[in-house]
């Protein structure tokens, strides 16, 4: 490669800007480093800059007030706030003067959260992709893919095994209760019948099992606690849950790692015979959140491409054509992939 | 629904032409059955037209010279001849006149085959999907979503347990044999190496084993068979192969479906302490043809929705978005499967 030719590649690198810098921050950082095409530019965080300590230290930490000096100096915005709180207000805020991404995964306000992002982004001329990762993401194209190529049939997601934050708070808020990490476990049998197309009668208590490790107060009635967490409507009184009792070194030793994975299961009949056809897609990770943001990243790219071909306004994963997602020319990915 | 939005719904349909009558042509006459929004309009045929019994009778079936007076009469054209010979010369051909669609699967010539189909289709102001399928198609996705996700890893696909028509010709070709079937079996120990991202040194004989079942003419001697099978270079020398005598009742009876199936698997790393991530997508299919051709149906879809918005040239499925396979609106995917 010439000097010239190495030059422009490194000037043509797509600048990414990071809002938020907790595990998914983190990750986003670590996967730009694993894409030669891209370079993060600086993160951006409401916490005092001083306290964010980014992988990389050359990387500017800048207060997220300061956001609008760096209009037009960031291609893509990651944003790595959660779904609760941060992205409702900072996805459509951001999308009014950045391309932005997120992984928006509160289901049933998606649409309504389209619809903000769609409005912010066209009138700001910009791009804007919700709901990343691999859940909404990844299983949503694979739900799509299944049940466009077996009309006939029937999908299911199982989740784990895997940390479910939800879960492990319900039972730290319980009074008595130090610390606490729910595993989602899905039931190999209720997979099994899936695959086997006579999945559509089970119920969540067959399909995933809660497997929570706790840590109790000096002093406090473990039975009553137990009572108290398999009795949680709709977290727990739906499924078997399994409750094991264990030391604060205990969990924060053994239970401490982000692992999480996941299953799509089409199952389809296909012809006058009533073929049957299955699809499986599964995930499974040591680290959630590196996984979760490794997503995020190379959608960045496909986004990147799209606004410049001068696309505006709210996309979703299911409307990106894969190939924007390789760093790889077209003739490249039919020669290796194809 | 109105008499006049149903009506319009009817002529909306988009109408489909079939060339090519075999398994897989059959296969896509079944799946544009289960697809509302399409109708079959011609089965197109080099064989006697009164040969060609489709399943739906009402159907016509046209001499393949007289495909020209049907143009502008249908949407997209699927192709369902085979690579070796029918697709070189058909694709190209058609491409002039229609948007199509095929499966060509013969991987060294896929350049030069999108070359003459790019060609083509742009001088008749055509589109040209080639290399629909499961693989090439849906495992050339899912390994360009593993190596984009994943960038730091590697990619392993494994086929099978199904039917090889390739292995199995060259055993039929063999001097006393009447009839054979071949099986390539992916073997678990392997798969499990791969999916711990220690796969990279795997041989063809580590990854598959090839069991066959052979009918012999009466007198044939089966030691000399057997031993001339398992020498075939590449077919068999590389691989364990185990092979069974059948009578020709049993092979008919037990070994005339037409099974397939098989495995992309992506591991790699992520963060600063190499966490593993893993990613597979499988199919299990009782009917390869069927499920091929499924595939090529909803790719039919999208590629009609591209070429009304005037897109012209080849394409693969790796240009496709996912969200233009499926007959509901964006609204519907983003409720649905987000």
């Amino acid at each position: 490669m010439t000097e010239k030719v190495m030059e422009e590649k490194v000037m043509d690198k797509i600048k990414i800007g990071i809002v938020g810098y907790g595990n998914l921050g983190r990750g986003a950082q670590l996967s730009i480093g694993q894409n030669d095409d891209m370079e993060l530019c600086a993160i951006f965080t409401r916490r005092p800059v001083e306290s964010v300590k980014p992988v990389d230290v050359s990387v500017p930490v800048i207060p997220l007030e300061d956001v609008l000096a760096w209009k037009g100096k960031i291609d893509v915005m990651i944003l790595c706030g959660g779904s609760a709180t941060d992205l409702p207000v900072q996805s459509p805020q951001l999308a009014a003067d950045f391309n932005i991404i997120d992984s928006y995964d509160n289901h049933t306000n998606i649409p309504a959260h389209y619809e903000a992002v769609d409005e912010a982004a066209k009138s700001g001329g910009t791009l804007g992709m919700i709901s990343g990762g691999w859940d909404p993401g990844l299983f949503s194209l694979l739900r799509l893919y299944g049940e466009v190529v077996l009309p006939v049939g029937e999908t299911y997601t199982f989740w784990g095994k895997g940390v479910s934050q939800g879960h492990s708070d319900v039972i730290r808020r319980i009074e008595g209760v130090k610390g606490a990490v729910q595993y989602t476990i899905p039931q190999e049998s209720a997979m099994e019948r899936a695959r086997a197309g006579e999945g559509s009668e089970l119920t969540p208590r067959q399909k995933h099992l809660r497997d929570c490790y706790v840590v109790v107060e000096e002093g406090s009635d473990r039975e009553s606690i137990r009572e108290t967490i398999v009795n949680i409507p709709y977290y727990y009184a739906d499924y078997d849950t399994k409750i094991t009792f264990v030391s604060e070194e205990e969990l924060e030793r053994d239970h401490g790692g982000m692992p999480h994975g996941g299953f799509v299961i089409r199952s389809g009949q296909t012809g006058e015979k009533g073929h049957q056809e299955l699809m499986e897609f599964s995930v499974k990770l040591d680290s959630n959140p590196e996984f979760t943001a490794s997503v995020l990243v190379c959608y960045a790219r496909a986004l990147y491409r799209l606004s410049k071909k001068g696309r505006k306004g709210a996309i979703t994963p299911l409307d990106i054509a894969p190939s924007l997602l390789s760093p790889k020319s077209g003739e490249e990915l039919r020669k290796a992939l194809l």
